[in-house]
């Protein structure tokens, strides 16, 4: 394997070459393509600012477009001879035109290559996980209104508190993915900032124009500082890592919601035996295992920035290889926070939520703040009503007939404000998508 | 010490209490205030809604008027006997107005009451930690403009690298703090939400107005459902640590520059002598306290996401006793992170950089691109370019005379567009600050 | 405040102090009666190498010994002036003993002075940790042998499994303890090696004798390399940290059991009113929050080891003042986790267990295992006979008559092996408490 | 993909089985071997106890020894339609011996299967990282011995403090190996108990014999409650990783101390250049890419435990399906610290120190600590002579002439106690690798 800055006289040693470039070539896949669409961008620029003849660009566009569409239909091969994808590509262009590419590189590292590649590629996966957060607001909504009116036991403390209802259970989490996306929509614009022309991190005395490529690129804006893009590098990865955990914590709590409902001591919910796993030892178990694996898989993610921080604190500033790193955490978490959005959009159409949980005898004390409210609405004070309603129960003297609820404010059982929360997650998730 | 809603017949054990309680009360004081703005919408709104009558809500409005001036003039007192500065609050409106006392409580829960709390002390912190980040990027914009033609040498890898300037490095802490604001203010956005009338998690079947709750207490919008409303205990908080995290993670690596500038063996800048700390045992010691403290505070705070995590992973939906510990976890990291502000603010202006650094001989590597950008521009391809000064290098043939820099693309030495990055700023900072 | 080490020009200004001393003056004290003892060992160890006389020595020893009483008497005081608690110590030997005060510095430095009140501050408190579990492990063997035959549904998944005991389940976290002891004890023993002459970090020119200090310590043996010995600041609190994090979930696992028990939807135990909590909005409630608030504090605790990562990890060899911070972060959880073995000890005896819990229908397929069981015994292959109890139990067919379980081998419900498990835990602890 | 106990009438859809089982697979290999080593054990234990025959039990030995064979050799083939190892282990089984292969799981679960194979396979890894770690100690104690006359700055707070030596530098990271083994050992002792026959958690009602088993497999004991053998599922790994995490929280300090000496502003050692890197832009570069590597992969591995703990914390007793997710987690950790390991002690033996780093001016207040010790031993109190050497320091008056020094002290420049640190290790790694 040989590098393309490579001195003549020195073979680097194989076994420090297996060690540094570890697992990156497993994640180099994904940029390939980001890494064309630099290289476009970029050679416009060049024959621009006349760092490169019109003819030239010309003939590297040419190229680069090959190697695009090869890239898009999988023809696209690494030499067991390139470092990694981004020399693979310079080496193509030399191959094919020669002096001309070697051109491609003026003006530019590898360090604001990789940069900008993974910028790129962060920015369609973050389109990605919105675009499955979007799939999944829209059948936790559906859920959320169909069974509004199944009565369900809501706890604190683990112990039965008041009224609830699958209306109001689903919809709590349909109301929290739109702060989650609203988080993730900061992070995007945050990344959203072109870091090319940043070279090594200490920008290049050639007149380039960081302007154009933003423009060629697509980007909101550019990240200014050459020294400050290079520090997006490590930083990027730790915020979408931030966001991502965020969501995950949405996720995992709603699959331990599950995982309980499920168990013989609530069974409030079921699903169909196809969605559940059995066991080697005992015949009767329908094990919940997506749900606890959706709920392990997302406290993975929620260790994400924990251990992207680790890699990057007290680390002072200048590149340093250990940013190598980033992609073997982060690129594999964004596949599974992806899955985790897939499996559950494929398995919550199947839920069986029960009727009737509410008449079980052990829930009857759910009902006593509905007791104290009628004394309140017939002129007692709270504080005097909640003394007396406590006498009764403690005295065995608790009766509550109806079961009729009449709850009727924004946010309660009988008002879900479905719409309002629908509006709120689709005017981030337009700007999102976009 | 009793409960108002305890049982008459037990006295619960004292060892009991303090366990519980912890270290709460030390942070119920910034809490006191919150409280009483929060009654006073509640108030408000039981009289408009019928709860309460228009007299009793001005007899209700009058105390809590007391009682805020009180906490204002820290003349408000805890009794021994009171559980928390809840309880005490409404302890006070029981003493002084008898039974319109007992209702204040009326369609409200402990739970959403501490959330309400909690979030709007959030976001007055919020806004102080936002003018404090304004604070020092007046000044490190101040900074980079005045320092902007003095050369450092630019590190990769803790290698020389290139040529870089104080004005580049000063000016990437300064747009570093523009990304940060942005997080921050999303978080602002999302916590700004009025979570009241959620009760302990299931809402009430009094007829409430949520909205008018949120428009007395100047929140944007609420949480609508309150399920997710009880959901955002714990998820603000962790917001809030997340972002307050990477702004510690730019301060942290700007005090690792500055410890390690300090060193003999960089020795790029000074500060007076009243700003370091000397030695027990060695009396030529000027060591770089403040900056290693302002480092290791910020390795805290970034500890900060993950100790929330694991304080509400793996909790199921509805309120948990576990909650109480995110106030002596986060408000604490609060201070902290202000005091770390603070000194920076305090200590930079005394900031003195050494000119003439890159004379050094060891530093003449520095400008080997320039050299193959000289070629470059003289008609070379790049990688060709490379190579032959490569071979210089190597020959030990290596020269380069002029110093003068010639660099001017966005984001470079000579063009640091320092005015684009303030207007980024400002954009966010106002709203941050509104 | 003036430091002893400061010269005369200049004055400290107060801000760069408080921030500099930070929190750490409240975690002083804990360490006074450590460093009075690291100074009569040194003490000692000076005149014996001639580098204090006899009748120096003997004057340091008897103000040393008066400071020691006074520290245990709480007579101590610290002079607003003093910076910390070692130089208040030595100044009351300066201004007591004149010249010969100043003498006890003498080859030492604040940083192996520091090191040494830490390591012995820190075996002292293992020491204590120790004995908390000693005593929750006897009363969790009494718990396990006192409810032996008393069954309960085992689960996996949250899906009832089978047969479980309270026996099985109480005697699982006695054996739980003895792990976490042998981790524990393996700390002690590389936390107990004594720093003290390593200096600054690299160990001075005086002829000390550090096997003289060592002896007089009572530490087993010494940390040898200088160098060495001042990494084991920060790694020591992290090794503690490690296994009290392991020892905090383990505490942390048997409160979530614990709470979710106490759930209407489980009802397996029970507690006294007086060991729970009300609510303020429901009278009905008896919540767990002792148990809650164990494991929060136990999350806490097991957030602690990254956090001492964060604050030490990248930092290269030698001394940085970011190790201050470790008292901070440790200290106050080793209060907790005591706080946390307290309340159990305390509240445990009160447990109340359910008896005939498996009667109830809705766990009759926890018996499944054993019908197949049967089956095998009968003659059936382990695989055919599962497949046939799966049929049953398809079919509703699913019989078993008698729950008289005859479980027998090593660790299950009828052989809980207390006795070999309170003699492994007895072999560690006995060490530890040495 | 077929499972053994999956009833017919159903097929598991693929998209399910795809999530669940994840990434197992890939580390299933590993655990090949540690389960047939089970069966071995399980199977002569069930003839012992008579649950099959000795004729079934021959049978049953001699294709497990077959199959053991095969994945020694490399030859073992899994079906694509097994559900992992353990499935296809019994299934040849099944293939082979008809009904005798169906009874090989009678009395267990594939539970405590799992957890066996595991812990196995830990003991196994924990050895190998022993052995390499023992490698590096020598290494490391013969470089110490071989440049322990060379001095080097020592350092604290980033500030030049009093002289060093490469002796005692690397001799401060032979003795971090003696601590960090003897926590590693201790992990070994916790992890080396025999967990087979706890079946699901919950034993059996087998007349199993554990102690056999225990023998068979050289477990040094066994953990006895079948509940907490259950639990030791996630703890094992948590151990392992906290102890790893120490280990690497050394090689990753080492590494940032080799990449600061490399740097030109340090300058204190070198290595040949086929250990180092070039840049794509910059030919003057050689990158200490591999220690920047070393440090990352080891901060990676320093998340681990708290991964570990995300995954399993607030999970109540009982096997959760969760654990599946530690062997993807630990496992390619437990690889990379041994890559780690192997690269340093591959590219260690070239480095070079380089001589009279101390003769440049810049380090002459080094020797601050010295003058005052000579002022001393003429009969100054240390405090006076603090005083006196800091006003010459302060007037530019500071010389000190000889550079000779004299640390004798145990564990000081001049006495390294190689021997003694060497004896402590072998202690331990006798123990370790037995």
């Amino acid at each position: 394997m040989k590098k393309i800055w490579q001195k003549d006289k020195s073979l680097t040693d194989q076994l420090v070459n297996n060690f540094t470039v570890g697992k990156d070539l497993d994640f180099d896949d994904r940029l390939a393509k980001y890494d064309v669409l630099g290289s476009i961008a970029h050679c416009k620029m060049l024959a621009e600012v006349g760092l490169i003849s019109n003819e030239e660009s010309l003939e590297l566009l040419a190229v680069l477009n090959e190697i695009l569409e090869s890239i898009e239909n999988n023809t696209f091969e690494i030499d067991s001879e390139a470092e990694d994808i981004h020399s693979q590509i310079e080496s193509v262009l030399i191959r094919k035109l020669g002096d001309t590419g070697k051109k491609i590189h003026t003006a530019r590292s590898r360090n604001d290559q990789v940069l900008l590649d993974i910028k790129l590629y962060l920015l369609d996966e973050i389109r990605a996980i919105g675009e499955l957060t979007d799939s999944l607001f829209q059948l936790l909504i559906r859920l959320a209104d169909q069974h509004k009116k199944v009565l369900l036991p809501g706890y604190t403390h683990f112990q039965i508190a008041m009224p609830s209802s699958f209306g109001l259970w689903f919809g709590a989490y349909v109301e929290a993915l739109v702060d989650d996306l609203e988080l993730l929509l900061s992070v995007k614009n945050i990344i959203n900032k072109n870091p090319l022309g940043s070279a090594a991190g200490y920008g290049s005395s050639f007149p380039i124009d960081r302007e154009s490529t933003t423009y060629h690129l697509g980007f909101k804006t550019l990240n200014y500082n050459s020294v400050y893009a290079q520090m997006t590098r490590g930083k990027s990865e730790k915020l979408l890592a931030s966001s991502m955990a965020v969501l995950a914590g949405t996720l995992g709590k709603f699959s331990y919601d599950i995982c309980l409902y499920l168990s013989q001591n609530f069974d409030f919910i079921s699903f169909p035996k196809e969605f559940t796993t059995g066991s080697s030892i005992m015949p009767h178990k329908k094990n919940p295992d997506i749900f606890e694996l959706v709920r392990a898989r997302c406290n993975r993610i929620q260790s994400l920035p924990n251990e992207l921080i680790l890699l990057t604190n007290n680390l002072p500033s200048g590149y340093h290889r250990d940013m190598q790193l980033t992609k073997e955490i982060l690129f594999p978490a964004i596949d599974s926070l992806k899955e985790c959005l897939e499996i559950l959009i494929y398995t919550l159409p199947n839920i069986e939520v029960k009727e009737g949980i509410l008449e079980d005898e052990k829930y009857k004390y759910l009902f006593s703040v509905e007791k104290i409210n009628e004394e309140v609405k017939n002129g007692n004070s709270f504080r005097d009503a909640y003394v007396k309603v406590g006498n009764d129960i403690e005295n065995d003297d608790f009766q509550y007939d109806t079961k009729d609820l009449n709850h009727s404010h924004q946010g309660s059982i009988g008002n879900l404000c479905l719409d309002e929360i629908a509006h709120q997650f689709h005017k981030i998730s337009s700007k999102l998508l976009a």
